[in-house]
């Protein structure tokens, strides 16, 4: 059921069969050096999120650039990163179900695996599953710090369900979990910063308690590619789970920096490449890139180089450009580059990865985790 | 790439991991049976879409009871289903492109393979894939019937590339693609009437110029699950092309029959089953399909028996129920069935349905052209 590659290595560009997922190589390079640099520079440990990409092949270049493993939302996506090469993996995501922990526990044999809890249910059902196997599972504490998602509360209950942890034979309480999903894409910037302020708060209180009734959070754990500079200077963050700097997409460039510009650390990295399939009048054409090659869930897609024209109308299969403003033709056959709305769901529609650089195919990586529901 | 069945057969439904795709086989079975009796009486030719199941194994039971063929959007999708024993598949859209040209020309030794036009360039380009390899392709011309996406203006521009498609060495015409997309998901039938009636119009009165011009549209194509019960009575249209219905959808249960009752003749077939992951409060919870398990774009999934539930707030890989007026408790661990809103690009997300009958498991299928985008 894995399609086939839509490009060979060597081929130029323009010879890629559409759509497919183009990944500009210099500028996703760029995208990796500048995270790695800046946790570095901070003192932070940077455990890259691989819901993003679904990639093993990024996730090692990921850690040959110092990430310290990688995190994951699903049992499938770790076992594929495993299987991909990586050795330390965390599920910031709650785990449940007989199947699901019988996976994460054979799992937890053949790597470091750690997983997220907010119940205490659940503690029983991991500490049983990790024992039946014989292995001791780093389990984390996750607290909704605003989101509203997942999480117990922070303090009191998140301090009775680490303790929880910590007591059970088969389990290790290794931290907190401290993501606000939600705050990534507040536009304003003071409002985002105070949206992690709020949250460092709760999670420093928490971290507090806890140490209070002796137990050590050696690992406090959060942040997106939004907020990823806003978990410094004293918060309670010393691990960055940030995905989609290694890609950044359209909706995370309507966010702004502090001067009011348009976030722009990271480059757009990657693109769906989609061809003019119909061009029955000069105001508009149809490409042939829809909801199935396009994650549209925050918007859709902006065209590189061609600001003035707009993508709308997606049905399954198909897209409209409107050209009305256009200041250059477009005619059936050519080939235009997708700036996606939102990169991951889209990355999750492709079977492959297609490196570019010098306008050369010269990359051809698996989606690993492709897929990877369960 | 492709992903572990979520499921073994003989499983209890209970057993069978979250997402997953599940198939109601008594359901679905009546909705093949359904339309097939539809056509039959109404002297239709049936031509199901395979972009909804992507399933070769789903393709030969519709073949199974009359359909005379399928059809799909993609070359990709053509050759999944030519590969998986599908003998006859139009392809009910544009193919642009070099490789998928000679793709396209390839698979036509293999089995009947026709395909749509909507530009004169392009059917020079059709003659020429066909020729290199030795075979005659059926060539539909698309018109736009008022959907305003593909296709050419019926009348004069519809006359002249048919007169030309049939003046090609390599290609036949085959008739006219006419199908009125948007119109599918008009709410009142008798709104939704009047689009296919003006349709139906202007595709006869081109059958009739093509007819006065010596070009005999031996197919006149169209039609989808929202309007299947509308192209008949002395209509243009002799083959029609749903695909929705052997599944249905939370969409399409929102258009309205003629007495104002929800639209019914097909039945829920496909869900998304899906685990309650999270329950940290007692009027919500979080369970495992998100936006990765989902199609959205057509509104948010109907939870199954439970309608004062309402799913919200998807992110990737979670989605909230309210549970503030839920009648019936949901705890950690508890498994649900999701109406999907959309199945198609729902479908495209799953390398495996899991076929379901008495509350077991009875069938694994692979979706066999999910992912296929070229």
């Amino acid at each position: 059921m894995a399609q086939a590659a839509p490009a060979r290595i060597g081929d130029p560009l323009e010879d890629v069969d559409t759509p497919a997922l183009l990944i500009d190589l210099d500028a996703f390079e760029r995208n990796l050096d500048r995270m790695a640099a800046f946790c570095a520079e901070a003192g932070l440990r940077l455990r890259p999120h691989a819901k993003t990409h679904k990639s093993a092949h990024i996730a090692r270049l990921q850690m040959d650039r110092g990430a310290v493993g990688l995190c994951c939302q699903k049992v499938s996506e770790a076992e594929a990163l495993v299987q991909g090469g990586v050795p330390d993996v965390v599920i910031s995501n709650q785990v449940v179900g007989r199947h699901k922990l019988d996976r994460l526990s054979a799992l937890a044999r053949h790597a470091k695996v750690a997983v997220c809890a907010d119940d205490a249910d659940n503690v029983f059902d991991l500490n049983a599953a990790a024992g039946q196997v014989g292995v001791v599972m780093d389990v984390f504490v996750e607290i909704d710090v605003g989101a509203g998602r997942c999480g117990v509360q922070p303090g009191k209950p998140a301090l009775a369900l680490a303790a929880q942890v910590a007591g059970q034979r088969n389990l290790r309480f290794a931290g907190l979990q401290a993501y606000h999903g939600s705050a990534q894409h507040i536009r304003d910037r003071a409002e985002r910063k105070a949206a992690i302020d709020a949250a460092g708060e709760m999670t420093s209180e928490t971290v507090d308690l806890l140490a209070d009734n002796g137990l050590d959070c050696a690992i406090v754990a959060g942040a997106g590619t939004g907020t990823y500079d806003l978990h410094v200077n004293g918060g309670p963050w010393n691990e960055l789970q940030c995905g989609s700097y290694v890609f950044m997409d359209a909706d995370y460039g309507r966010n702004l920096m502090a001067d009011g510009r348009a976030f722009d650390t990271f480059d757009n990295a990657l693109f769906v490449y989609a061809t003019v399939m119909s061009k029955t009048r000069d105001d508009r054409c149809v490409i042939d890139a829809g909801h199935k090659a396009l994650g549209n869930d925050q918007g859709f897609p902006q065209v590189l180089d061609l600001p003035e024209v707009t993508y709308s109308g997606p049905s399954d299969e198909h897209g409209t450009l409107d050209l009305s403003e256009a200041r250059q033709a477009l005619k059936l056959g050519d080939k235009i580059k997708l700036i996606p709305g939102h990169c991951d769901p889209t990355v999750n529609l492709y079977d492959w990865y297609v490196g570019v650089r010098d306008g050369r195919v010269e990359a051809l990586w698996p989606v690993t985790a492709r897929g990877a529901l369960t």
